[in-house]
């Protein structure tokens, strides 16, 4: 049996988006329990595996994400890191405040022993489909080469674990793909990785081909992986625009576009990361799992499995083993 | 009369889209004189106001940028560059190895008197189809907060001058909106800015608005503005992939997409950067537009004809007015 603690009252459709997700989830795995936080008048699910944790106070997407987690003690989001420090929960997801979740995950989730800074992954899509594990996406903005070096040990760890991919190929993403290329961050950061027996590592990778499937784990800083991130989600919402201006303005053209409208939705959803789950923060002392802010019931269902996956194929132990070896 | 140096030699499809360009440009512009450098033997022009400069050597991508411009001092690069220097030409166009390009600038244009690092600036398309000023997309990658301050006088100056626009919208790239946002570098460069008297900073921008017009000049470090230029070009290419892939397997949808194709051709351009001339290398005492590598013949006269508006619109002499009163 896995146990999964679940932040109701996170995202900008909580709760429903969370509960219809909950239920789906428990009626398809039959090995899951989910420790529910929130508003306990706001829950209709009566199920054996799910249990209603009532809390009274919620952290918006506007709080100081510190100030947030020391202060609102009864908040959905805490009362459901304390149950994963507990050991009452193997993971948790929420869809709340991104920086409210990283510092919950921090001060009372813990840092595993040897990981310095945590980092936060996402799978990106790819053109063959497969996707790739790409780090850290914002929660150490001022990364040191040291830092980049573990997020490549723990993207090996996550790639291996999550995505059953064996030896995976770990590329720095960096501005040129010649060795001697970069900033003074990846310069250094190359060496590191380069000298690794750890991990297969296989050089720079520019930005341009992060889709391409020349890696199955691309390493960044938390400054630039946001970035990316950002950029990927936004070149998608503004394309679109385009499209809408210039395409769809004559009869014809809609009349075409409507013939490839299920086509351009398929491929709109393959270039959506979210589709592939959360984001998961790692290096702490057990699995949280960050479900998009927009989440849709389908999106937060697969945060929770993603969540159920990483606790089955014990990541954490895995980690605990191969980082709490390299120096602090 | 404007005098603008061209390198016959650089570039994917020289001299080939050069002498094209070149000819196309000087008949057009009745004021524009063309110097031009490279093997002799190679060029057909004839034309009263294009000037052939004999050249015996040729800076090639693979070359190491400082020591091929140090070395091959016969080279049509170094020579371009040696004619803005000795103010025979107004401002200089290649299209060649873009690391020995700046070198060039820097080492034998040289740099303006209190600019501590030029920078690499393009302009990117926007939903609205006027376009942002994105600067630094790669000359100065490891980058201090004074560097980003310099940056965004120097794009304001630009966007002024190049594209009159009146009192630009300068915003400086970041993972936040909120003025505290931002890892220790732009945090910094947030300070100096919000101080500003010089230009009309309206705060951070995210990657994810970058094309959504929010802004006239972008300012990043060169590092981060590689990697988005980068990642724009790279998504362009990958969905192209995944469209071809998925969206043109059937006939009906090969039909829908032979109506759309003109359309989807525009749309493309309009997301092409190239379409909006070179990216310009600011900073020196003098006009130096890198074509991008892979220009064809339309591309190559837009980098001219950027050249020749920057000559004509004194953007050296502006900045040389504003930013020697900054200390150096």
């Amino acid at each position: 049996m896995v146990k999964i603690a679940v932040d109701m009252m996170g995202g900008d459709d909580a709760p429903e988006i969370v509960l219809e997700a909950v239920e789906k989830a428990v009626q398809d795995f039959e090995d899951l329990e989910i420790m529910l936080f929130g508003d306990e008048s706001q829950c209709h699910i009566k199920h054996p595996r799910v249990s209603i944790h009532h809390t009274t106070e919620k952290i918006t997407m506007e709080d100081e994400p510190v100030r947030a987690i020391k202060r609102k003690k009864d908040s959905s989001m805490v009362r459901m890191a304390e149950a994963v420090k507990n050991g009452e929960a193997g993971g948790c997801v929420s869809a709340g405040n991104t920086g409210a979740l990283m510092s919950a995950g921090l001060f009372i989730v813990g840092r595993l022993k040897g990981v310095s800074r945590p980092a936060l992954v996402v799978t990106l899509p790819t053109v063959s489909g497969k996707g790739v594990v790409f780090l850290d996406v914002g929660a150490n903005a001022d990364a040191k080469a040291e830092h980049l070096y573990q997020n490549a040990l723990l993207g090996h760890i996550y790639a291996v674990n999550l995505r059953g991919i064996q030896n995976p190929k770990v590329a720095l993403l960096n501005i040129g793909t010649e060795d001697q290329k970069g900033n003074s961050l990846t310069k250094k950061a190359f060496e590191l990785m380069n000298q690794s027996q750890t991990f297969n590592f296989v050089g720079n990778i520019e930005a341009k081909s992060i889709m391409e499937d020349e890696a199955d784990v691309i390493v960044t800083d938390g400054f630039t992986g946001n970035m990316i991130l950002k950029n990927l989600e936004g070149i998608a919402k503004s394309v679109g625009k385009i499209v809408k201006k210039d395409l769809l303005s004559s009869f014809k053209n809609k009349l075409a576009a409507l013939i490839l409208k299920k086509d351009l939705q398929s491929i709109a959803k393959q270039l959506d990361y979210s589709e592939y789950g959360g984001s998961v923060l790692l290096g702490l002392d057990g699995i949280v799992v960050k479900a998009h802010g927009s989440s849709n019931a389908k999106a937060f269902y697969s945060a929770i499995k993603q969540a159920k996956i990483a606790v089955e194929t014990q990541i954490v132990e895995n980690m605990r083993e191969k980082v709490g070896t390299l120096n602090e």
